[in-house]
């Protein structure tokens, strides 16, 4: 964002950005993170992949209202640039409550944690980086055995 | 791949020879795919994200070693370009038959199939793009209802 960073931290900047604003459920900030064109797309953990700003925001919008608290605490975030592209790999630890459908006064929000892979996409439009892709990932299995 | 193919062109045929492949659950073709370095990831569906050269091979190794059988049919694969590097989405509908654990001469391999929300991240290096990011997740839910 600030004229000096390097695009790494101008990228992991949008990056967070883009937590701090799913973590406030906040459509404004949201939209604020986003490039607002056909090419982005989203893929959230089990839906398929949605394409256009019109269904993004759409996606943002329906999570929102359904999502009374969520948390993410993210570890082993990867920055990497090649020219005006930026992508971050990164896991999402979250912590969330949903609504309670059948509501009614005794009602509460029922609190889950999942852990989500994430791979997020920026691109450099003049000297911010907006988001064109976001695709996270439920991680079902624990480190899988692979020899290296 | 060839000189005269739009940046466009060469990363579907970068995607392409991705899937190929994968189908022909070759390891010297899935190598070339792929560029060689730290900055490489790879997210299978429901596994965790693994990070660098070493570990993507390594996965795809333990991938085909029990992969009798994958079939890809490919659709809504819509690729973008902006500068060095290109990105594909797309969904992968896939059959595949998984190695009996248990083995013998009575042994059949089960055949399922699965629909896996896909995004490519390929990097150009002189003529060739290589891929850097394979993210894939399973799709379990229809599509959202979204008022877009």
């Amino acid at each position: 964002m600030s004229s000096g960073a390097s695009p790494e931290e101008a990228v992991r900047d949008a990056n967070g950005a883009f937590y701090a604003a799913f973590e406030a459920c906040d459509l404004d900030q949201m939209s604020a993170v986003w490039e607002h064109s056909d090419r982005v797309s989203v893929t959230h953990p089990g839906w398929p992949t949605l394409r256009g700003w019109a269904k993004v925001v759409g996606s943002w919008e329906a999570i929102f209202a359904n999502t009374p608290y969520i948390q993410f605490v993210l570890t082993d975030e990867v920055v990497t640039v090649a020219g005006d592209v930026g992508w971050v790999t990164v896991d999402e630890n979250i912590l969330q409550a949903h609504a309670s459908l059948d509501g009614g006064p005794e009602a509460t929000d029922e609190l889950s944690g999942a852990l989500v892979a994430a791979t997020n996409v920026f691109v450099s439009e003049g000297d911010r980086w907006r988001m064109v892709v976001h695709h996270g990932s439920p991680v079902q299995v624990t480190q899988p055995d692979i020899d290296t």
